[in-house]
């Protein structure tokens, strides 16, 4: 049971979102700029989706890195399950050398800013990292720190069937995240 | 120096925010809607700066912790030393009863948000605490563990003298996040 009284049936942060609409505003916006970019220069929206659901993952929040999982794996291909084995060790997942680097910042951000070293920045710039990419990444991973705290600190309800995940995820993906909750929500 | 190229000057999360407009706005449409609130029914202003606050002292972020305490001191009288009495020890520090027990919640958001139990929530509600306020609580301290990673996690500048910050704390206080921001970015 949530922790506070929530609507009924609205899963992980569509609950909270859902009582407390002047917050979810902003909340929506910066999914929406950070997540659904595919800026020609840095991360595709399956990059992003994927930092998502990793720091999520890392978090232990299931709502978060499931739905978010499901967005990038319709976005990067289910068939590759790059979502799974990125779960599972993001050093031998099949991504780029430059997303393996910004993955390590990405889990350095999850457990506190100070630790993300020079070395570690340097590393992603060798595999080609732009600033760009170094400052979507960390905010990214940022992010999901607060998102997944809201749901989680709420004891916010979810459904346990990752299958429920997929049209979530590919809603997300196509349609985005203003107009996801507006959906839920209405 | 900072992990990515930012504009000389420009303090704490201030260098990233002009560095990137695009996620500036909802981080900055939060904390307006999140901290500047005066709510008859719930936190008030300084309250909220205090939980802000705490929340990144926690998070060792010399910044937000310094600036939105400067805000708390400014908004709760800075003779009364509430944010140095409570950073150093939330149960002896000369707050309601209520606010105790929200500063237990947030601390436990900052660590995770499965930390809070309903037996912390049980305890707040006691003391008078509303949903409003747990919700507002929680997203304070969720939000702080974003913008205290954001601001550490890309190695930005903060002067280091407490005595800079009184002023910047002020101008949060009466003029908010919005026009703050444009202001030292114009």
């Amino acid at each position: 049971m949530a922790h506070i009284q929530l609507p009924d049936g609205l899963p992980g942060i569509l609950g909270p979102m859902a009582y407390s609409p002047l917050t979810t505003k902003p909340l929506n916006e910066l999914a929406e700029v950070l997540l659904r970019t595919n800026a020609s220069d840095s991360l595709t929206q399956g990059e992003r989706e994927l930092i998502a659901s990793y720091t999520s993952r890392r978090n232990d929040c299931f709502f978060c890195s499931t739905s978010h999982g499901a967005a990038a794996d319709y976005l990067l291909g289910r068939e590759n399950q790059v979502v799974a084995q990125t779960w599972a060790n993001p050093d031998t997942a099949p991504v780029s050398a430059k997303m393996k680097a910004l993955l390590a910042i990405a889990g350095c951000v999850q457990q506190g800013g100070k630790q993300v070293t020079p070395e570690l920045v340097d590393a992603a710039r060798a595999e080609g990292a732009t600033d760009r990419d170094i400052h979507d990444t960390v905010l990214i991973a940022a992010a999901f720190c607060m998102y997944n705290r809201y749901v989680d600190g709420l004891a916010t309800w979810a459904p346990q069937d990752p299958a429920a995940y997929a049209d979530m995820g590919e809603m997300l993906a196509i349609k985005g995240y203003v107009h996801a909750t507006e959906a839920q929500l209405a």
